[in-house]
């Protein structure tokens, strides 16, 4: 069971834990820092092991979902055990202060995330606060990630203040690029499937950027509020009047995470941070063009 | 949604945590001794908070679960939420060794809960492991409750162990009348239907002695194992043949527990704790008699 929720996963938080550390310190000592990379993966497991509790679903990263296989108890429960995991993990580490700040990461995503779980299928909540919820859900938690390398390899705090603003603005590339993956990426890659969030009632960028700039705004707005939205018809709209502007956007995010690095003494690792922005909206380009 | 979580319980376990810890040292700081009985009632609200997920329950202490109120998201994420409270708390105290030992404790609780949710309605697991399921369901939490108070108040070791036994001892009394009361209280006194243990498959010791004493076992396990028991029915078979026997276990462990302390010079904390292990046990009296 244990296997199954870190198993299909991307690795991308503990490679930014692992290329932060390096940054901070290319000495930084090798167990302390793999001990922070397990903490941000298994945070992640966690999360994603309750979200599809949370969301009912079927099929994470192309396999059945805990709580598919083995009923909603095992996914809160694991998600459950992971978090305790993670919590010894830090405490093992004994570094209070950064313990605390992923803690309280932690809080406020938990937060958003209840905060969101009330506003579904509320369109205004969504356009209102879109930077908010991707910030709060993704873009804090990769930050705390290379804060936490940092912290850990001992680096000073203008490298760490670097490398998380790095990671806010990978973060908020990332979840663009993950919301148009999910409204236009196929099943095999995205690993569960297509339009998810318009399904539950999450209005994300595509959807709200189309809504403002659809010739005929109300019958959008009925389509998506629609409490079986026509998935395709929608991502037929998005692909005409918002696409572009979505790429463009994450784009940017990804641009701004990159410059960031440039205030740091030029490495492989600033290079491979770097890369990884990129790579964080460049995974959706096959699947969209 | 956090106040609805909180209210209403006996907060038993933050009572445990200040009296073990002024029984440790008189002289305790009383804000860290709060901040760690705060720490012990979050736990104990974030697992009633998930239960409740699990066991899709309605109603708790009397009054509507917040899975029932606000749903299943809101059931999971403010169970976490309080997690991480907790484990902010903990890292507050900047005690990593005990911080570890409740993580620890944690860790179990949650294992033995996926263990038991793939085990409902398999009798011979219940009859093999009930000790084993009680204890780490109740009795170890309480325990560290205990240790959680003498550490924070900076007892020495001896009368850290000395408090743990008892604590251990006192949960498993507290958690056999508790068993007695799901089956015997009044929904105003228990907070909850009756008999819920039984209809969802968790046999606890009443069910189990009366299974070895009952005339026609078969007949009583057919009862108990249906997928609707009669949950009555089930209840006037244990008072005839399991009643006694369990209330004279559960007053064994009290007095076991209040044993222990004796080897505690004597003081009005010592005296409180010792009324505690019976009134674990007695709070359910004037129910069953």
């Amino acid at each position: 069971m244990l296997a199954r929720a870190l198993e299909g996963g991307k690795m991308l938080r503990p490679k930014l834990v692992i290329l932060s550390a390096y940054v901070a310190n290319p000495q930084a000592e090798e167990s302390a820092v793999l001990a922070a990379a397990e903490a941000a993966e298994l945070i992640h497991c966690a999360t994603l092991a309750h979200d599809d509790v949370l969301d009912e679903s079927d099929l994470r990263r192309g396999k059945e979902t805990l709580n598919k296989t083995w009923g909603t108890k095992a996914g809160v429960l694991l998600g459950d055990y992971l978090l305790a995991r993670v919590f010894a993990l830090l405490t093992e580490t004994g570094k209070a202060d950064f313990s605390m700040e992923i803690i309280t990461t932690c809080g406020n995503m938990i937060c958003s995330e209840i905060d969101q779980s009330q506003r579904l299928r509320d369109l205004d909540y969504w356009r209102e606060n879109y930077d908010k919820v991707i910030r709060d859900k993704t873009a804090s938690f990769m930050s705390v990630c290379c804060k936490m390398g940092a912290a850990i390899a001992g680096g000073d705090k203008d490298t760490a203040d670097i490398l998380a603003r790095y990671g806010v603005k990978a973060g908020m590339a990332f979840q663009i690029a993950d919301d148009l993956l999910d409204m236009f990426g196929t099943e095999q890659v995205i690993g569960k499937p297509r339009g998810s969030d318009l399904r539950e009632g999450k209005y994300t960028l595509p959807v709200l950027i189309a809504l403002d700039r659809v010739d005929n705004p109300h019958e959008f707005r009925a389509m998506i509020t629609a409490h079986e939205p026509d998935v395709e018809a929608a991502a037929e709209i998005v692909r005409k009047y918002s696409l572009d502007e979505c790429r463009l956007r994450a784009r940017k995010y990804a641009e701004e995470a990159a410059a960031e690095l440039d205030a740091l003494p030029p490495s492989e690792h600033v290079d491979e941070l770097k890369r990884m922005a990129f790579y964080f909206i460049e995974r959706c380009d096959d699947l969209i063009s």
